[in-house]
């Protein structure tokens, strides 16, 4: 897997081969990757990994306090600088999200990883209004307000010289603030 | 630039091509696109001429009232159902976005039409401010998460089998409401 980010990083997606996913592997590893039956399945396998990945992660990293939880879960989505492992891994996402576009495997794969990231902000909020620290709002509206102000601040951050994260950082704890915490 | 759009919605950005874009044009426009030394080359072309008539048609559709002008700039960015046409136009700036992960003349180009909308949205509120109709905000913050919202929802819409149009709509509308309008 490795491997295969590093290649779509050298070459992009255009110019990805098998080939060249095999030229950054040791010989031995390199013939393993002749399971796959092409370039577009390696890649939505890869895709299925990373997303696994990112859910058994994001789901052990919360406590008892929903705010703290949502501070915690905008911090982690939208860093205010990107370190470099992460800002590679999504800079590949970018790319391989316009596969999205007009290929249902790759489309499937990213319909799974906003809906998990929605349902895990829409619970959160849902814990805060049944602890009474929330006011009982529209978790779906707050939540997918949330997700879109995040995920349009990180792909204007990947595919322009602008970087609002400062910006939409604060304005969304204005946000939650605002919507949310019960005075 | 029809024909461009046709060959990349049939093909897709990897599998594109001089001769496919003068395949979809008679022979004796055909010759035109030689003029272009790359793909590369036409598409940024492209990209130049949508923006440029983007700006110019935003820039005469506003009137008198801001709060009326902020509620037709997010009705035509974010609208409910995706007429055919612009949706197709969406769709392929979606995948020439993926190229300015990389390539710098794909990233100046985005980065002049995020700006673009950016700035629009920031004229309108700080009109509204000068009229004494919007309340003293800071007006880069509240139009950078009023666009962030705006692209991470159609992001979304275009690369997923989700659609939270409806929902950032009203959260949108909600937002403007609480942060801008004056009591």
């Amino acid at each position: 897997m490795q491997a295969t980010y590093q290649a779509l990083l050298s070459y992009g997606y255009a110019d990805l081969s098998m080939a060249r996913i095999a030229d950054e592997l040791d010989k031995s590893k390199a013939a393993t990757y002749y399971y796959y039956d092409s370039k577009d399945d390696l890649l939505v396998a890869l895709l299925d990994y990373t997303i696994d990945r990112f859910e058994r992660s994001i789901d052990t990293e919360f406590g008892d306090d929903p705010k703290a939880d949502l501070d915690h879960l905008v911090e982690k989505l939208l860093p205010l600088r990107e370190d470099e492992k992460p800002h590679r891994i999504f800079t590949v996402l970018v790319v391989l999200r316009a596969q999205a576009v007009s290929n249902d495997a790759f489309r499937e794969q990213f319909t799974r990883l906003d809906e998990k990231i929605a349902a895990t902000i829409r619970d959160i909020i849902q814990r805060g209004v049944d602890d009474g620290v929330f006011r009982d709002v529209d978790t779906t509206r707050v939540a997918e307000h949330v997700f879109a102000t995040i995920a349009g601040t990180r792909y204007g951050r990947a595919t322009t010289d602008r970087d609002v994260v400062a910006e939409t950082r604060v304005s969304l704890a204005a946000y939650v603030d605002s919507e949310l915490v019960r005075r």
